[in-house]
Order: C-alpha cells, then sequence, then structure tokens
C-alpha cells in the first residue's frame, strides 16, 4: 500500500500537529514476577543494557530500565543517563512488585488470552536463523518456531513471565 | 545507581554477548476494538504515521505498524518502507480482528486490573505541561493529570481502549 493510500485511510491525520514534533515513543511497561530472572532474560539473552534503576520501598516496588543499544552510547554521569534514557525510543520498563518471586501460585496475565489486550513486544535481529537457532541452544521457550505455522520468517519466544517476545528480521529470509 | 552498581545486580549480564549485537527492540503490539478511533488518536493526537498495513482477510484481521517519527525520513517504496519499519525502535502495531468495532459488548483489557501484566505505553514529549494542555483542549481521558498525586511531571493519558499511555518530558520539570 502507498503512503498516499494509508494517509487516506479513515481516521488518519495524514498531517500531524505541529505540537507533536519531537514527540517520541519512549518505552514500553510490564509488570514481572522475579526481576532477578527478567533481567537474565533481558540482558543475557537479549542484550539489553540494565541503564536505571528506581525503588519505591514505602509502596514496595522497583522500577528497572532497560536500553538494546550499543554499551558505548550510555551516559556514565546518572543524570545524563536519565534524561537520556527518556529521551530515546525502545526502552522497555520492567516494574516488580517486591515478594510475587518468593509466591509460588502468583503470576502475570500475557495478554493473549482472555481477557485479552496486550499481545507482545518484537525483536529485530540480523538473522532470524541463527537468532532462533542460539535461543533454542540457550533452552529459551518458544511460542512459534520459525517452522511452525505459515509464516517462516518469524518465531515467537517467551520471557520469563510468558510474555510473547516476537523476533523478526528486517530485510527478506530466503526459503 | 552507577553503571557499575547497575551490571552487578543480580541477574545483570553486563557484557551482552556479541551474538545480540544490532538487535533492535523494534514494536510493541496492543490489541484494538475500533481502528478508525486508535488511528485518530494515534495520529492526530500523538503525532504518529501509519506506515504499513497488512490485511488477512481469510483470518478477519488487520495489521496497522505506527511510527513516531519526522514524516520524511518514512520512505516511499513499499518494500524499502518495510525493511526500514521493521528496523528501528519505536514501532507501534496495532492489531484489529475484524467486527469488534460494532460489538457494543466487546472490550479489550488493559492490563491494569486484574489479571495484570502489561502496563502501559510512555510518549516523551519535550514540554509535559504543555502537551497536557494540549490533551486536555483536545478531550482526551486522563487516567492522572499532572496535578494527582505526588508525582507531579508526569501524566496518564487513556487511548481508546483504555491502554494507559503515560506521558513525560525528559528533562526536569521545574516546580
Amino acid at each position: 500500500m502507498s503512503l498516499h493510500e494509508l494517509n487516506n485511510l479513515p481516521g488518519v491525520t495524514a498531517v500531524p500537529d505541529s505540537a507533536t514534533e519531537h514527540f517520541v515513543f519512549n518505552h514500553t511497561m510490564l509488570r514481572v514476577k522475579d526481576i532477578t530472572r527478567s533481567l537474565d532474560f533481558y540482558t543475557r539473552v537479549l542484550g539489553f543494557s540494565l541503564v536505571e534503576k528506581r525503588d519505591f520501598p514505602e509502596a514496595a516496588f522497583s522500577l528497572y530500565f532497560l536500553a538494546l543499544v550499543d554499551k558505548k552510547t550510555i551516559p556514565q554521569d546518572a543524570a545524563a543517563r536519565t534524561e537520556w534514557m527518556k529521551s530515546i525510543p525502545g526502552i522497555l520498563e520492567l516494574t516488580h512488585n517486591h515478594g510475587t518471586e518468593t509466591d509460588a501460585s502468583f503470576a502475570y496475565h500475557n495478554g493473549n488470552t482472555d481477557p485479552r489486550g496486550f499481545g507482545h513486544i518484537c525483536i529485530a535481529v540480523p538473522d532470524v536463523r541463527a537468532a532462533c537457532e542460539r535461543f533454542e541452544s540457550l533452552g529459551v521457550d518458544f511460542q512459534k518456531r520459525l517452522s511452525d505455522g505459515r509464516m517462516k520468517s518469524l518465531a515467537f519466544i517467551k520471557d520469563p513471565d510468558g510474555y510473547w517476545v516476537e523476533i523478526i528480521q528486517p530485510t527478506p529470509v530466503s526459503a
């Protein structure tokens, strides 16, 4: 579909209000049961860096902000790092309500069974086959392998809470 | 907290596997009931551009991909636009299951009541007060105004499905 056609679909404002200039889709927030397992998954398996942590002891929760960037681009200075982290797209915020990790019956809802809503996050990788082979070797849970279903160019893995993480490759995947 | 301290928290892999180089947190997917209302909200109120639409008529759903970028950076050519759209962070994917918009009793779950999980997406804006005044003038629903609660530097608005959209300013907000 051409950009012209997209811009003429019902509901679409083709020329955005200049007041929205420099707006940035900064982050997505997910609640996680066991922050240690989630930090391991997002930093070791997917390559995110933890760039900020905020504790709210009186309300018994902590926030963790992760960025999937070249480590060399992360400001060392904490104040500069906060401003940088709030100004770029692609940040993942994890909320940990203290104590959920020791409650065997506790689980968050991943949005893909009733009641549905949120679906998934997605990581783009240079080589989707190589990435999925590595996930297999690391013992990562798959929701959909490349070979499953009709869409052979994409996979879905699951994070420690069962949230779906789509894995795609920007360029066409050869058959 | 220093980067050194962050890198030493339990679970954190301080030096990511080189296999994750060039991984990009590309998108977040939300299901929406009425795509026309959602496109209006995300393009008119928040300034997103619709950059791709994919229809799956046999399964009665369509996918809409939105980017919050300078319009001039969007490739005109459809194949180039797809590759570009899959390679950058900060894409929002909206899934529309056809027909939900005419079912008065149908609603998606925003993740912030039981069963909880997904929390919100967040838009960074240059001036959070000016942005919130504009949202008020546009009749946008607020979950939390700047003046509500203890966090006076951030707000939460609601999209047409009731998903929470946090509004922040990267720089400190003067009292």
